[in-house]
């Protein structure tokens, strides 16, 4: 197929068509008018706008998410805010339950669509702003402005792409692209295909800034200035994997087009013949820490997984048992799964000392070990003294068995899981996890991009 | 005991007595007037000098080297040179045989001393020299004509003590401090103690120039310019491991004087219990190569077992079998031995491409991969491409016993020996050493400074 073919195809299935947007009017305007009623009879002066992609005609067909904020004057103080916004939020949709984020608001579903009802505060500019949540009216109002419908279609293709290539989300689990990134990226470069060839050459870090009036400095691979907010990164969540990712779909994509990139993977899960298959090929040693997943919502929890499963990486490593690959998964419970390229060292292990002409130094370490009857040396090799002393930890299985796990930096409830109890499962073992992680185990033992 | 007490024992026993200087200078007149009368009945205008040590009273009771150099006007050919010397020399020497240096000469034995007879070219400047042995008169007179009585006893005195400490001797095997060298380092610093102290507080690379001409540039890690060629570096076989071996012990003599430190270490063969406890407590996999060793002489040997010990090494190294320690032995047999970290890997093997934005490399890698069933990925791991593939080798004995050891750097005989056969040891195997190279065993088993 052709780039065009297969953009239009996109195109066409992403469109919400007359039904799809009537019926989500009708929802909006309800909701929007209930909010209302209920905030001016307690606030007169707030109001109430709705936001998101659906608010501004590039959300992609299906999505049944409706954001409606309600304003309170910006002299309001934070109790009366977040308590009208929680009898408002009630109000205008009772079957709702409450969540917290920057502040307690009401979630719930409505007709078949997913409502959130979020309290913020109306200000003058993006920069004055008091919580995050502040800042999403501004990006609804800039966006709204510059997208026509030939961008608007763009960004919901776009939006589509990214999620067929497994990137689309600022969440922290996936630590993507959000929408608002997606539709200021679209806006920046002119379209779907303009994104993709800048995208293919980007040289990360990348930099752009529509507004040209950044005021700071950021560290990540994809830097896209707020337009509403000098000192912020909108991509700020976005991991360096997804951003090379992009850039390789984006290659894919222009080199031999396919509705296959818009098409999430959806992975049978793994059969235990093949696990045993990859084990026997690999040949390396896997060991998986399985242990009941802290009660967290996503983006708490996920940080503290990545943050574990780098902890005991670093762990593993430092201790000589080279990690191969990682990956985490949860679900009632949890994972963190690690190939080892070694599984053992030797009773001893090498500790170099300073050269032997830093003479302080020198002598330090010399003292310190000549009477020591567990090391072997202090001896001389090339400029430097030497010892073999003995190894803390001689397996890898052994080091996450031990007390010594809490030694590495791990997520503050994924500490308390572990301390609750945890299992080590070692190579045909994970035969266990087959059952609830069928699917993510074949990603881990047949990766792509 | 003091410092001074310390050295005044070994001066006095360093010291040759009026005997022997007697029956020194008598054997060393006869070989001198023989050689002289040989020579100049063929060239008349050709001399005879006596070198070295024995010629410069710092020569260590015991010792028994007479070096006379027989020298020939410079246009003499150097036909003429090789074929009169050899005749003056075993006219000289009749119980002589033929060795090979830079020219041939003749060695043997006389009345109890070890005798050389070697030719050489009689020049204006040692910068004038043709080869090496050229230069050793110079030499000779350079010190002769600045070693005092006090400066020729602290020369003994630093030769016994390089000798205890195991650095004394510019062979290959030893790569240690030349008689010349010592001599040179007591007359720069004035004596024993101050080269003591000096050598304590050295920070390599350590630039010594006696007579300010130096006009070369060295990366040794101890320079001292050749009094009589301002482009030679006098300490160049020095190697670093030696060079840190004086400052240990320079310190270590000046902390705590002991005549222990002028007694060469003499060990007991290590017993095969003891090696058996030792790899016990090691945990570690050792391996050894044995070989018939080449015929050659110590100085084309070593080198060769040097290099072929560090390239093996490398290999090791390379494909991941964490060499902790190593040396090499040589009797009827040679052996490289190898302490290993890690004896195994996994049938796979972690290959970084390059970042996913570095274009042309990426294209080309994940094109070089995409189609490979043999390869795990490519996927990406932070923003490189990453596969995993085969790994060539699993097995460190495999390697080794595998023709893929003759793909590292071998010496050129030791490679030809290795190719006539050879056999790896592993472990407890290496009881089978212990006949050959028992106080060897004991030494690396048992490291010290």
């Amino acid at each position: 197929m052709s780039f065009e073919a297969v953009t239009e195809a996109i195109r066409r299935e992403s469109t919400p068509d007359t039904t799809e947007r009537q019926r989500l009017e009708e929802v909006a305007t309800t909701l929007r008018a209930r909010a209302t009623a209920a905030v001016t009879e307690r606030v007169p002066d707030a109001d109430v706008v709705q936001v998101g992609s659906t608010a501004r005609n590039t959300w992609v067909s299906g999505d049944r998410d409706i954001d409606i904020f309600v304003r309170f004057p910006p002299e309001t103080d934070r109790d009366t805010l977040e308590r009208v916004g929680l009898e408002v939020g009630h109000e205008t949709l009772p079957s709702g339950h409450e969540e917290y984020a920057e502040h307690p608001y009401v979630k719930g579903t409505y007709d078949g669509f997913d409502i959130d009802i979020v309290p913020c505060f109306r200000l003058e500019r993006a920069s004055d702003i008091r919580s995050a949540v502040d800042r999403t009216p501004f990006h609804n109002r800039y966006l709204d402005r510059r997208l026509d419908e030939t961008l608007a279609d763009d960004s919901r293709i776009t939006k589509q792409f990214l999620k067929g290539i497994d990137v689309y989300g600022s969440d922290l689990r996936t630590a993507g692209f959000s929408g608002y990134l997606t539709e200021l990226l679209v806006l920046e470069y002119g379209g779907f295909r303009p994104l993709l060839e800048a995208a293919a050459d980007w040289h990360p870090p990348v930099e752009l800034d529509p507004e040209d009036h950044g005021s700071a400095s950021f560290d990540d691979p994809l830097v896209v200035i707020d337009p509403t907010d000098p000192t912020r990164n909108v991509a700020a969540v976005c991991s360096p994997a997804n951003v090379a990712r992009l850039q390789h779909y984006a290659r894919a994509m222009l080199a031999e087009p396919t509705l296959k990139y818009f098409r999430p993977a959806d992975p049978d899960p793994l059969e235990p013949s093949e696990l045993e298959t990859h084990l026997e090929r690999r040949g390396a040693t896997s060991l998986a820490i399985r242990f009941d997943t802290p009660d967290l919502v996503d983006d708490q929890l996920y940080p503290q997984l990545y943050k574990s499963l780098d902890g005991i990486a670093r762990g593993l490593d430092a201790r000589g048992f080279d990690v191969l690959r990682k990956t985490t998964m949860a679900a009632d419970t949890a994972v963190l799964l690690f190939d080892l390229g070694v599984p053992r060292r030797p009773k001893i292990e090498r500790h170099e000392g300073p050269p032997v002409h830093v003479r302080d130094h020198a002598e330090g370490f010399f003292a310190a070990y000549v009477d020591d009857d567990s090391v072997y040396g202090p001896f001389i090799d090339g400029d430097r003294y030497v010892v073999e002393r003995e190894r803390t930890c001689t397996s890898a299985l052994e080091f996450l068995e031990s007390p010594r796990l809490f030694d590495v930096s791990l997520g503050a409830h994924v500490e308390t899981a572990l301390d609750d109890g945890y299992t080590v499962l070692v190579d045909d073992e994970l035969t266990d996890l087959l059952e609830d992680f069928g699917p993510a185990l074949r990603r881990y033992f047949e990766p792509t991009p």
